[in-house]
């Protein structure tokens, strides 16, 4: 305890002896943790990558197979176009990556798209990347559980009616590890993820080892092709929609330069690395995975996906390893919803302590992280899981397109500031915003790669939009708006708030003199005597006044009033319509014109306290109506007498 | 306005001028009646027998149905025991309508079961028979919308899917028809009502006047007898179950012994005709129904209902006047729960006015009815319904049980009133708990009616009871004793309560002499500075909490503070764990630690009043929390200052 006495007020700094007490609470997601704990509370590259690369590799699982679906229409042609396209998704890789390099060391507080473009596009691109982010995390998670699950549902047919209700369940329970803070999450998620990692990179490996010596050949009994799903169109259209569909792997990337915080000190540098690992590591399998699809011509269907085909033709059987690889490919399926778990409360935690959200969202939990956001995740991604009814082929087109809208803006917003530094002499610095810009070499090649890549994925971003637009794109292309008009709703609110609540030029109002007390009574008891008793204390201007419904009542209340009342006033409201709150409001704003401007209305209610909870329910709740009713009313103050009963 | 002076208080008296506004609730249920208007809110008795006779007569349309099938095992002379057992029935309502007559004169302010028992048994007979007459009027509700509506679905079979549904939106429109208003809901049931008495009593009159002149013959193509559903048995049991299942008309009888306030003067001369005119209607009906059915030799089936055999065999075709008779009877099975929503309220408010259940239910709503008993009835009625599927066979074994133990109680009562009304002198009386006894005449014979009627519905109840336990009977059989629980619980609290805050004995506290006021802070702005300003008025021990979770922030409270503080104490809890409540809460108890008698503590709490109701959404509710959480604490009294933000 200190005391600090220097401008004439007595301050008292006191430590809390609270400890949090062990309940349910502590049980799901572990004790509380303290606020110094917090620098504990971060992960090393390791952990960093199993927590925010999950998304970005299991998209790997799938890729290669969406790009195949579309190119199915050429027949044996189609193979001759993966590999190369696969390159170019690996070529937007590193020019997204490389853009994200630089963001992550100018933004060691967390800068993803919604940062940067809000230092360097201006309010309305924040606002626009943050929504487009905030749908594509939510769509991450409801369609990431939803393709495991339907994974799970055709290993194990029985369970197809509970699809919905075990996708909810596994929400939560991702919910609730990402409640129980970052590093627990991590180490939970840690061993599936490299399981996956190793059991993938082996298989690709012995693929191209049996490649080399010439004994891979083609793939035995492959599944039959679903023509009906073939894709018609021109040739150009159909390689932008193979390289869009292979894309989809590129939303962790945004997930990292977010979560910078998360991670160790020097926490620029391990996120840094951490992307890069990732990077690569997504580069090698999407790459191998692709070369592999067309030496052993993979055939894209519902039956048996392309790395299961991959797979069994490297190791020559469906033996232990297939089983190993297969399997951790669905666990990871599901736990790419983790990623989201990562990005979201995070990025929705910079938006609300800009004011664009509700503040609860920037409020760490007991456990350090942003609870809210997490609760708020799991809502709506378990909402939508419910809407679509768990369906990947009705969620998958909303997907995707957020992330990319995100990514055009936030590296625009890389190459204006690269212009920027250009500008700036040699030596030189510049402060702006949020942040402090020096100059750099390179920046000109620096800002070409940026310019590059914005072209590049907003291109990706407008086929997406355009070719899944009657399947349901225009939703997510109503919602980023929507959300952005939410955003500035909110924003105003505060403004306007902060504005009214502020103390410059507070005149300060003439002191209160005198009081005026009204005392609502419904019988006269020992509840009354102590509202009565409080009451004296303020004034002695007192006036109890009664409702009366029930004329024996009413005179009961009359004559207790004249042994108990002390001589105070009583006023009997009739109430013909049989309600109490009106006639008492018609009172109260009556007594309210007469106010003089020193005089103060206060409301003494007398609210009678039951042991149990649930006696509530056998009394009105008066007490609570009237200061609803009288919370919008200038200068009327309610007090509540709460008088227990034991 | 009058003022009373007599004893030094200033007593006034103020007529209200509040209007009730029109709003979508006027709109649904009429606009509100002042409670003056009572007296015109009564009926006569061509609506009361509407109102109260539905179910009563709508059993008609089953009941001989239901005694077929219990006797089919016997062949076709099953015939010659239904017009016998029909003459019993009548035999046992004429004594059920003596008894209730008697009751209805005795207890003019409405006596049913409940009343009876009370008056001459006790608090245990009357719980009993509130309990069990309230499980069977939500068991009517259930049975016959769901039965109204499995007759619709046969008539209309593409409903199927939607029959529970369907079931629901029919019990909330009958609530909402009854929420009107007992003459508005008796206006638009009586049509329905009179159509289905007249039409069924003219096909009767037809059937009886063929069967005069011999013209009347069998049913022609009878419907297949379903064998699986035969009940095996002894003929004596079979005849008592046959009997109990035809009885079921019987509960109609109590609702209106229960309703007498609702009839105009001479309220129990109007409610006894009534009672006469419906037994009598019923008498008929059901002799004739049972004659009817012998002649005709009717089938008991699924497929054709009983009524629609004789309808069809008295008109000898299916013409205009038999789908006129087929119509009404499947209103009048949906409109016998309207007995139920006039029934059940005005038990449970009596019951309510004693103190067993919760007194909301003795408020009489802005159309003069009991609306908290009608909505209650409404949503459990509506949960059976979704619970048993609207299934009618899982749904039947439950009911008419209740009835019967009631009808058993109220006899064994008024047999003990005749007794006690035997041993005054003539001329003389006895007043004894809620009425006056008188010598009446005749009493020893009206005493043995009634003993009869009690033994008779006794052993229907008993029958009721043990050959239907398994299916289902077993549920009313735990729930009426816990029903009965549930009375005595919310006595005792009443009861205690009442003495909790009785003045009786009470010593007067010493007045409260000095005030210590806390003032939680989150920030400093307007709203503290009305607190402050609020809180100088209530003492000069006046000091500022603040609770800190973010230092930055905390340095600013406290910077602030000692500009706008004036000098008052300001005091810093740290909260380790990001928690507010639980450091405040501590430091509040350590200060009442240290508090003497003529203190007081109350807690200023600024509570910021945003202008739009969703704007609460974007604040923390932390006044609210903090008034929940200090609620339980004796004397600390919190006081929220309003700050409304324009």
């Amino acid at each position: 305890m200190n005391i600090n006495d220097d401008h004439g007020t007595t301050v008292v700094r006191r430590d809390t002896q609270f400890k949090p007490k062990s309940s349910w609470r502590s049980w799901l997601i572990g004790r509380p943790l303290p606020t110094a704990d917090a620098p504990h509370q971060t992960i090393g590259k390791l952990i960093g990558l199993a927590v925010f690369a999950s998304d970005a590799l299991s998209s790997s699982a799938y890729g290669t197979q969406e790009m195949l679906v579309v190119l199915a229409v050429l027949g044996s042609s189609a193979y001759q176009y993966v590999f190369p396209l696969s390159l170019a998704i690996v070529l937007l890789l590193t020019i997204v990556v490389i853009s994200y390099e630089q963001t992550i060391h100018a933004y060691p507080n967390g800068g993803g798209a919604y940062i940067v473009s809000r230092d360097n596009l201006g309010d309305l691109s924040a606002k626009v990347a943050a929504a487009a982010l905030m749908t594509d995390y939510v769509l991450t998670v409801a369609v990431s559980i939803s393709s495991g699950v339907a994974n799970l549902v055709s290993a194990i047919p029985s369970l197809l009616d509970y699809r919905v209700i075990l996708a909810i369940i596994l929400v939560f329970l991702i919910m609730i590890l990402n409640l129980r803070g970052v590093r627990e999450s991590g180490a939970a998620i840690a061993i599936p993820a490299y399981f996956f990692i190793v059991s993938t990179l082996l298989a690709i490996g012995v693929g191209l080892y049996k490649y080399m010596n010439g004994s891979l050949g083609t793939v035995v009994d492959p599944p039959l092709l679903e023509t009906a799903h073939l894709t018609q169109g021109v040739l150009a259209f159909l390689i932008l929609r193979a390289f869009s569909s292979g894309t989809s792997a590129l939303t962790g990337v945004e997930a990292i330069s977010n979560g910078v915080p998360a991670f160790k000190e020097p926490r620029s540098k391990n996120a840094g690395i951490t992307l890069i690992i990732m990077a690569t590591i997504l580069a090698v399998m999407t790459l191998g995975i692709a070369f592999l699809t067309s030496q052993i011509q993979a055939v894209p269907s519902e039956q048996e996906t392309v790395i299961s085909q991959i797979v069994r033709t490297a190791y020559g059987n469906r033996g232990i390893l297939y089983l190993l690889t297969v399997t951790s490919t669905t666990i990871i399926l599901i736990l790419a919803a983790n990623t989201s778990f990562a990005g979201f409360p995070r990025l929705s935690a910079l938006v609300a302590m800009d004011g664009f959200l509700p503040r609860q969202l920037a409020y760490r939990g007991s456990r350090l992280v942003y609870s809210y956001g997490i609760v708020l995740l799991a809502i709506i991604a378990a909402g939508l899981i419910l809407v679509f009814n768990a369906s990947v082929t009705r969620l998958i087109p909303l997907y995707a397109i957020g992330v990319f809208l995100s990514f055009t803006l936030s590296q625009t917003g890389m190459s204006i500031r690269w212009r920027k530094i250009g500008r700036i002499i040699p030596g030189g610095f510049l402060k702006e915003r949020g942040s402090t810009l020096s100059y750099e070499k390179g920046w000109g090649f620096k800002m070409v790669i940026n310019a590059i890549g914005a072209v590049l994925t907003g291109v990706v971003m407008i086929v997406f939009a355009v070719s899944k637009f009657t399947q349901g794109a225009w939703l997510v292309i109503i919602i980023i708006p929507a959300l952005v008009i939410l955003f500035s709703g909110i924003h105003r609110h505060y403004k306007n708030l902060a504005g009214d609540l502020s103390l410059d030029n507070y005149g300060t109002p003439p002191q209160i003199s005198r009081q005026r007390v009204i005392l609502p009574i419904g019988g006269v008891h020992r509840g009354t005597m102590a509202a009565l008793r409080y009451a004296r204390t303020l004034s002695d201007d007192i006036t109890a006044v009664h409702v009366s419904i029930d004329p024996e009542e009413t005179e009961k209340v009359r004559q207790k009033w004249e042994t108990w009342g002390d001589g105070h006033r009583l006023v009997i409201l009739e109430s013909p319509y049989r309600t109490f709150i009106e006639p008492l409001l018609e009172y109260i704003d009556e007594i309210d014109e007469m106010r003089q401007p020193k005089e103060l209305i206060t409301i003494v209610v007398p609210e009678f306290v039951p042991r149990h909870w649930w006696s509530n329910m056998l009394h009105t709740k008066t007490a609570s109506t009237l200061r609803m009713a009288l919370l919008f009313r200038k200068d009327i103050v309610i007090t509540n007498i709460p008088y227990q009963v034991d």
